[in-house]
């Protein structure tokens, strides 16, 4: 073996692994009970659908479906979406407002490049999505963690840091139940968040994959439904409400800013996959997504509902977790002088994994932390897992 | 509509929109006889394999197919990458030395993100790639171009412009039916070269789409084969082989920088289409890329026949255009006082689509050349294309 000799850009030495796709690595071993990815559940794929799907595009339209397509995305694929945002998240937004990206991820991305130079300011909630800071991170930035609550970002304190801090060049917000800890925005907040926003001229972006996984309560108005000013990006996904697998998500924003976007993609990869595209909008076609959503949510709820009361009889009495409306996660806070990485060692001897809460502060602390998905294990192991977790837990806070 | 109060990153204003997909847009007009893009022609693709890959992928392995895998990507295929690497171009790498990307184009971004600095400087052809200079310039570097004939990246210039140029970072260079000039590296050039550039210790994107694609002559050795020192990062992609509509193209580096690769591949997409991955997989099982090559290079060798004597026979006399061994492009060089962006306009006008050679030169110049694509076009229309082109050239020239 040789010594490499080349330098990388400075950039580099800020981006770390992300600790998710770390873990997730261990969690690949059959044995274990793990809480720790975003991963949708594979029993509820409509494996079956996507046979009659794959069979229809290669059919009707094979050679089109193999080949390069705009950078812009398919485009009856684009109308759909554009019809379920608004149908949705009450917006009103035409195709020509959305880009096709590999997943919201690339709209993290996508979002930093064209927004942030180096030492500009994000504001995110605290704490906020993992994936969201290191895909920032390698453009630069200064976070500012504005504080937050179980009603979302606290509007005075938002108000109070956009007064004090300069450079602010994008707000990161994930309002409806929120990764890590499931939370979701009350609508007095979202107002105001708007509000504010459109009186200082931030621009927005609205991370937004798990909107349509909510089991109970009422469904609350999206800020981009409430943008008056052109200021709010949105990135919406299939990754949660169909399958991550095709790695099919999009941007929606003002054409102004969407054509940045367009440039950006070209450069990166020129455009998603085509067949996954069109397999996507015959899915939609032939098939009910709603219905499909409906029966997730189903599953997800019992599966949330069996986490909560599991977690209440297990977990030492004394521990604070969320209990979301909707979503893939629940928020554990221990006392503050448990560190929740040495749990987690603890716990992978046992087989069990989480992700470690101090990941998701950008500004670092908080390690009495973790973030518990519930939608991945069937429901046997759920209650095996979090029962083992209790117990070690127990173990820490005597 | 309401003015945007958004303001963009700098480096925004670097990028400028790719001038093959705008004019792409156009060619889709089906009366459009185009030499524009390098689309692979679609009547090749195997749609009725692809029948068979798709269910059988389902079938067997649906919900894996269906859900998110690493980002490193599926480890079969990286290993079939690998081998297939070191049958056809003289390598010996491993599927630890290859990262998936979504299509090769995802591997100059990566590049640029991982290795450039605001002022590195770029090594490249003359001309050389457009989309490779776009990926790049949203790094902010500088380009020297190194003059380059038809045995490809003159070494001795090679050498006087490393011997008097600071901060020079990467070279980047298409050894293979070059895009746009269609023209190969000879053998000694790739020796020369490869010492040079290991004396120097300068990192190499090799950028190999086309090396496949030889319909005469011998195969020579990839830059990668000839590495002694670990700097050369090898780029490849299914795109030409096989289809582009699946996006799936690879890294191939050693460990210690395939990890930084790594790294932004997580912040930028998490991963590519694992089905994607898991039917190219599946389709070079059960069926013989191989063959599938043969029967592609047989088709275009006899459109790149008959575009070069068409040309020969239709375009004036006095203008030199290249004879590629392989790949998808010729190059044509007019007089200098011609400009080929308007000869465009005309060209279009008669329906018939080229890219103007300017844009492949990213310290400008050479608008008197232009890039031909003879691989999409059926034969009567490659003839009938070319047939007025040659007129609207002949008027151009008297």
């Amino acid at each position: 073996m040789f010594a490499i000799a080349i330098t990388f850009a400075g950039r580099i030495s800020s981006i770390k692994a992300s600790e998710i796709r770390e873990i997730l690595k261990i969690t690949e071993q059959p044995n274990i009970i793990s809480f720790a990815g975003g991963l949708p559940a594979p029993e509820l794929f409509p494996v079956e659908e996507m046979k009659v799907v794959a069979r229809k595009v290669l059919e009707e339209a094979g050679r089109q479906a193999l080949q390069y397509t705009t950078t812009e995305g398919f485009t009856p694929l684009r109308q759909k979406i554009a019809q379920r945002m608004n149908a949705k998240f009450g917006t009103a937004v035409t195709h020509q407002k959305v880009l096709i990206t590999s997943g919201s991820q690339q709209g993290l991305d996508f979002s930093g490049k064209i927004l942030l130079n180096e030492g500009d300011v994000v504001l995110c909630e605290s704490p906020t999505y993992l994936g969201a800071i290191n895909a920032f991170m390698s453009y630069g930035p200064r976070f500012v963690e504005v504080p937050t609550d179980d009603r979302g970002m606290i509007t005075e304190e938002l108000e109070r840091i956009i007064e004090k801090t300069e450079r602010i060049k994008m707000a990161y917000v994930i309002p409806d139940f929120q990764n890590p800890t499931g939370r979701t925005w009350s609508a007095d907040r979202r107002e105001k968040f708007m509000e504010i926003i459109g009186r200082y001229e931030i621009p927005v972006i609205e991370d937004n994959p798990y909107g349509e996984l909510r089991f109970e309560g009422q469904s609350l108005k999206s800020l981009k439904s409430l943008d008056t000013k052109g200021l709010v990006i949105f990135l919406g996904t299939f990754s949660k409400t169909f399958c991550p697998g095709y790695r099919i998500g999009w941007v929606a924003a003002e054409e102004e800013i969407l054509e940045k976007y367009i440039l950006v993609k070209q450069g990166a990869d020129l455009q998603s996959s085509t067949i996954a595209q069109r397999e996507i909008a015959v899915y939609m076609e032939m098939f009910d997504l709603d219905s499909h959503v409906r029966e997730i949510n189903s599953v997800y709820k019992a599966r949330r509902d069996l986490a909560i009361s599991t977690m209440e009889r297990e977990f030492p009495g004394s521990l604070s977790f969320t209990r979301p409306e909707g979503g893939l996660f629940t928020w554990v806070e221990l006392p503050s002088h448990i560190n929740a990485r040495e749990v987690l060692v603890k716990s992978l001897e046992r087989e069990v994994a989480f992700v470690p809460g101090g990941s998701f502060y950008p500004n670092g602390g908080h390690e009495n932390t973790f973030r518990l998905n519930y939608s991945n294990m069937p429901e046997d192991r759920l209650v095996e897992g979090l029962r083992r977790l209790g117990s070690i837990l127990g173990e820490f806070m005597n």
